[in-house]
């Protein structure tokens, strides 16, 4: 078994771990990121795309947002439809601010392309990824790669290896609270190089189903409808999705949708999830690993930047100046947000799909909800604070 | 059979009969009500007590405002509890109007004497009231007093007889659309003289059950509870509904609570219902006869107000100006604000009431709603406006 040693060892190289990593680089603490997927992998894999005002805020002070702003396209609003009515949701009028389109995929590449830059340490394809002794004050990781077996010893682990992740497991059960909402359907999405049919993103109502026209760059559109999940991507030809695409959004866009070959096709479920609580002796839950939003209202990949943030912060106070109160606070802070954001993410969700067995009633309370939005300024701006950002009180 | 005409033939003596009657006086257009309780009953009824600001004007615009501002209490504000944390919702502050703490047995015994004062005729104790040729141009109303039939000849027949009412059942069942949803619960409500326990109203979500303190006058107290639909009035004594309500209040709130012998003790079920159109051929539904809404954020009495201004309105353009325009378009413009009114009403009860079967996602949603309200000034605002009275849009 071979040693390692480092402050904190991060499990999960997404963007909640490799941020982290910078994070506390930045401010000369140590620390190893370990993953079970290859590189190509992980810089390959296809998520959101939407970065509220606070995380972009976070990637500059990390010193990683020369390309976002480069190659992102800041966002003053986005629009609500609902089987053909139109309401744009003004952002930037409502906050003073604006959101960043700019993927996941992307900022993941620039991340990992950093830290190896500043020769920091990224175990990728690992496997057999353990935590152990976190109620310890020297918890350890072990790992293997290439045929040889790892430890790390370490201060402290944090946990950003994601909803299927081996580090919230380490929390026992007589600890661990889980909270659940699991939506009876999925998001088809598709990946197309064409330019979006609108400059802005559409989230749509359809009796039919939900759909959302999305973007990751002026070139390349991310389209989405609400399916079964019993559908597979096969039973999805690109024709049988542009047609429903084009009448879940009404002719009116339809007339302007540049379709063409796919290049991503895939079907993802919807899911609300809390672990209660973030934090187990010496580990520390951030992003997926702690919390899963429905994608509606393009939430999650901000969670998991507000969670380091916020852990960061914590470990700087802890190394630098003896002060474990915010790592004491660090589950309680999080979590306060984090329903909120859940809250939101799930009236996102509940006011634009089309759940089975739905009773007249509340199908026209859906419609209600938009309508109240679409008339009450003051509807449309809380709105518009969720969608841009809660204030991250840390 | 004895025959009457009248202009305005209303069918239904509470608040919205009474007050249309009064209105299309004030412009000079008769009208007969007629309803199938005593006079007696109606004046004794127990119902809701807080008069949005619009409420006000239209009782105002009316003239029959005087001992409401005499008798009645301006309330600036309530509060949202939930487990004991309180959050007050600034009404005036948000909006620079406050709402009206006067009671509908008031605002009923006032309008009926208006009435009769001013040689209206309000037919009591009337049976077997029937519409009919609510389509033709002449349509007519029946019924049965001390023991004659009569026939009202009039040009437009006013459904204003609740939601058990005959009016509705004279649109067919392949014209009349309804829209239900029925809570799994319903309120216990008692009068007691005593002085409120606090000055505004409280309602308060407790794992135990929903409860709110409320008040007819400052010494006159009317406290719910959310109780089983199985419970019977019988099963609570006083002593203990006292001992729940306050342990649903919190113990900061119960130190203050006069408790004293109850006056009236009753249970009533929570609805949403809709009834689409209000309107067919010549005959006009308005209050609880076309919507019922749950009591959480006191709109029914409001909404009837709300749709009776609309419906004189649309009258007085008819007869005075031979104006169609509004009574063809009365309907939709009264639902547009009833589903709005529906939504918030639907919004506090899910959000305070303890249900059946909830998830413990669902319970923290619950929470998140509380949170988000306590946290934002912009959803503290939105509920404030939507208490205080969405606009009459006419």
């Amino acid at each position: 078994m071979k040693k390692k040693k480092t402050q904190v060892c991060i499990i999960g190289s997404g963007p909640a771990g490799l941020l982290l990593s910078q994070l506390l680089h930045n401010e000369g603490i140590s620390s190893i990121v370990i993953d079970r997927q290859s590189r190509e992998h992980i810089e390959a894999r296809v998520r959101a795309g939407v970065l509220e005002w606070g995380s972009v805020e976070a990637l500059d002070e990390a010193g990683i947002g020369a390309r976002m702003h480069k190659e992102g396209i800041p966002h003053a609003g986005f629009e609500l439809a609902f089987n053909g009515d139109r309401h744009r949701i003004d952002i930037k009028g409502h906050t003073g601010k604006d959101v960043m389109i700019y993927g996941q995929t992307e900022l993941t590449v620039d991340l990992i392309a950093r830290r190896l830059e500043q020769a920091g340490e990224i175990v990728f394809s690992a496997s057999d990824v353990v935590p152990l002794d976190v109620k310890s004050p020297s918890p350890k990781v072990r790992y293997c790669a290439n045929g040889e077996n790892y430890e790390i010893e370490c201060d402290h682990i944090a946990g950003c290896d994601g909803f299927h992740g081996v580090s919230k497991s380490a929390i026992p059960d007589d600890v661990l609270k889980t909270f659940e909402r699991v939506y009876p359907f999925g998001w088809l999405g598709l990946l197309v190089d064409k330019p979006p049919v609108s400059e802005e993103l559409i989230y749509a109502n359809h009796e039919r189903g939900f759909a959302l026209s999305s973007m990751r760059s002026k070139t390349r559109s991310r389209y989405y409808i609400q399916c079964s999940l019993n559908d597979k991507v096969e039973d999805w030809s690109d024709q049988r999705f542009w047609d429903e695409f084009s009448l879940r959004m009404g002719p009116q866009i339809a007339a302007d949708l540049q379709t063409g070959d796919s290049f991503e096709k895939s079907i993802a479920p919807l899911r609300s999830f809390v672990a209660e609580p973030m934090r187990y002796g010496n580990l520390y839950l951030a992003g997926d690993a702690a919390h899963i939003v429905p994608p509606t209202g393009a939430k999650g990949l901000n969670l998991a930047i507000a969670d380091v943030r916020v852990l960061s912060r914590a470990f700087v106070e802890h190394y630098k100046r003896n002060n474990d109160a915010y790592l004491d606070r660090y589950s309680e802070i999080c979590l306060k947000r984090v329903w909120k954001v859940e809250r939101f993410s799930w009236f996102m969700s509940m006011m634009l799909h089309h759940f089975p067995n739905m009773s007249a009633f509340e199908k026209r309370m859906q419609r209600a909800e938009f309508d109240h939005i679409v008339g009450s300024e003051t509807a449309s701006r809380s709105v518009a604070e969720n969608y841009v950002g809660l204030p991250l009180e840390i």
